[in-house]
């Protein structure tokens, strides 16, 4: 993953209100939790990488910054509500319609995320002294690559089961927790042509994306995210074949044997 | 399934329009597309079913309506938007809770549905001449019950690929057309604590509903759907175990080898 | 689950051997684990609740006990090769026709499991000082019914990931052990007609299967692993349709818009 | 998928016996099944193609070949009992290890993909007139990029549902037949380390391994199968840390309220 990636165009968004306003958080991620994960993709080899927040003009996320945006990266917690039903939606439309989508930790509470899961999204958590370990449960994925068995974090806020989301198409993750709780950490789901990843580590107050196995695994996701030439998605009316009328009942003849 | 099911309590929504204007429609179904459909599953030994349509106040669905139903039948097609958001969120908000959930045929387009999916679930469709092949390919599940290889109905609209869901949990049927097109036709999804059954045939001009296979599916689906005494879903905060530090790093001492 | 449920005849497998030579082990289960999870079975409401066990004549797994056996219980550890290869073959033909099956614990090892999954079923595992935490992670499945958000064990042997099997139709519980490791405890497989649960507690040493919580889950797993009356699986030559040709180039006619 | 793809190292497996038994195979493969796969797979980019065939030394399937093989193909029909059980094994192990497999078409019975399933793989099937349409369900799948919303055969072998594979982990391609049936044409499923792509199409009398989308399809799923670098497998006993003992009961102190 180190040989650069030039054609992917990343856009990192954060809600960028912790940051300035909790000198713990600050003093974690000075530039904001956007910079720090910007840095990681581009020593990663990603050279076009940029970053939108909540607090500006459309919260960054304009018509244009999206249709030039492969992958998306979402950071929120304390402020989706904030976030206009507008922004959402055509962030929404932007995925179904193709656009990788990495929703980071605290966004699984996300308009986006709700909207594209159907479902609330809701889970446990503690912010006490919790170990982390996420355990790979999908070694051969694209995703797990370079991390080795498991992922140990001395301390992260603690997320539990039940989550409340749809059945994954892929469990990659499952975080333990030293307090007592499991959690399904890293999900891969496919919304109308886009792909999409949520992991569980980050929050605020911890050092996590400076850790250089969640980092390879972002890195590892925004490539696995990337949209494919897809097969072009066509609906609505289909024109009635002009001579072929419905088959007759089917008489038969008999046929030779196969081998099997 | 002839005996009596007096446990479940089943409602059946129509939007209950094309019956009313349309002649060709109400040929078929005199009663209303929800009568047929009541009838079938009264056939099948479920005692407790009633209606609801959309032109009754808060279309038949009030809290206490859903609050006593433990699977609910949807069937839509023309006038989607004319379901209040009220009542949609009011049934999206069941299911999740346990309710179970059956759609049926342009139903993939009620707003309920799309909701719960979190996509487009558009497709392609065709009032054509063609003839229709449900084929079962997930025989073992008990909404395949019953039905033999495949489910044949002489015409039917089609619709084809691609289908714009999720990935189903369980795919059980697929369907054929005469004129060239597949479908994914019987797809179940979970969300929350709800099942979801999607059912493809019953197109308002076809009496696919008077059909003994179809009607013998859409009941084993209501009985597949009932709400299970689902296991606790709690969320929120989950307080600090008061002792509990994180673990220290895992020192080892030798151990006897297993036998495998 | 406490009514009678005397349609249903169980079988319940035994390798028997650690229970003849180990006191430690006889001390928890004198009768045999397999007695002991007869007993809950019964408790449960099953009737017919019949056991087998190794040493006996073709393991007790004649022709006519597999084709008397709606679902099969199995546990096994240090005796796996002692299992002829023509049983073993015997098991997976009525699981594939049909039979329901719950592996238990170190059963993972068996020839049956490993043949039904196609992969090498390995794991980690210690015998040490663990608790465990089985964390339900999808609260609707029948199987999860009546057991809390997750069952405590205080003492069992702690199994790891990866665990490599295929992925699992339905993830229902990991379990969180105490020494640091996670695991996929519960999982459901669909193999030909039959019904398959693995279910990982229960190291010969550890009384959980006097665990109600335990009991409960393996009384639910027996009742969804049931035999359904299956659609047909026909398969091997199909006759050529006498009439039906190709279907000619598709020419197209003007058609009308469809409402959406 | 044009530019060179000299890291990924190809081995195309074929029976090669119709061709040197039946003039009207020879007339479609004058060179062999698996050289006409290979002149696809070279046409894409892949520099490092070879071929192995039933009748070599060890089927052409030493260990030496297989440790240089990234992603093996594999078409066999009439012959999949002379195969040893030896090679066989040795092929399986290299999947879970992390090799890459597709099997095509007949390769259905082979005694590598049904070990791998653990399922009797049968279907039906017709030797007869009919055309072939593979349906895209999954359009942004990598497998399924460049080739429109379905492939069209004049002429193929029909094979038709029920399919007994487990439920595949994506399912990519729907098949439909002018004589009545449809089939899951295009399926994936994980085994160990390995990825497994199964393709239907690629009857011996028909030149369908010419055509340019299927050729496509099966460049894609060269390129999808590549082994990745897996994060590790290790199994075994694990050590018991040496300090730590079961959590004790959690006693809990009260706790902030979460934003959410």
């Amino acid at each position: 993953m180190s040989q650069p990636q030039r054609d992917l165009r990343l856009t990192v968004w954060n809600e960028y209100r912790h940051e300035k306003e909790n000198p713990k958080v600050s003093a974690v991620y000075p530039q904001g939790i956007h910079q720090a994960l910007a840095d990681g993709l581009r020593a990663h080899g990603f050279a076009s990488v940029q970053t939108a927040t909540l607090d500006e003009p459309e919260h960054g996320l304009t018509d244009e910054v999206l249709a030039n945006t492969d992958v998306l990266l979402w950071w929120g917690h304390k402020a989706h509500a904030d976030v206009s039903d507008e922004v959402a939606a055509r962030v929404v439309a932007r995925v179904l319609d193709g656009m990788g989508l990495i929703v980071l930790h605290s966004g699984h509470f996300s308009k986006v995320f709700k909207t594209l899961m159907g479902t609330g999204c809701d889970l446990k958590w503690r912010e006490g002294n919790d170990k982390e370990r996420l355990w790979v449960v999908n070694p051969a994925h694209p995703i797990a690559q370079g991390v080795g068995e498991y992922i140990e974090l001395e301390a992260e806020e603690m997320y539990g089961e039940h989550f409340d989301i749809p059945t994954p198409d892929e469990l990659i993750f499952v975080s333990w927790f030293s307090g007592g709780e499991v959690f399904r950490s890293g999900c891969t789901f496919r919304r109308g042509s886009g792909k999409i990843f949520y992991f569980r580590p980050g929050h605020e107050t911890y050092p996590t994306y400076h850790n250089p196995a969640i980092r390879q695994v972002i890195a590892n996701a925004a490539h696995w995210a990337r949209p494919t030439a897809s097969a072009p998605r066509s609906f609505g009316h289909r024109p009635v074949p002009l001579e072929s009328g419905p088959l007759e009942a089917l008489p038969t003849r008999p046929s030779p044997e196969k081998p099997s």
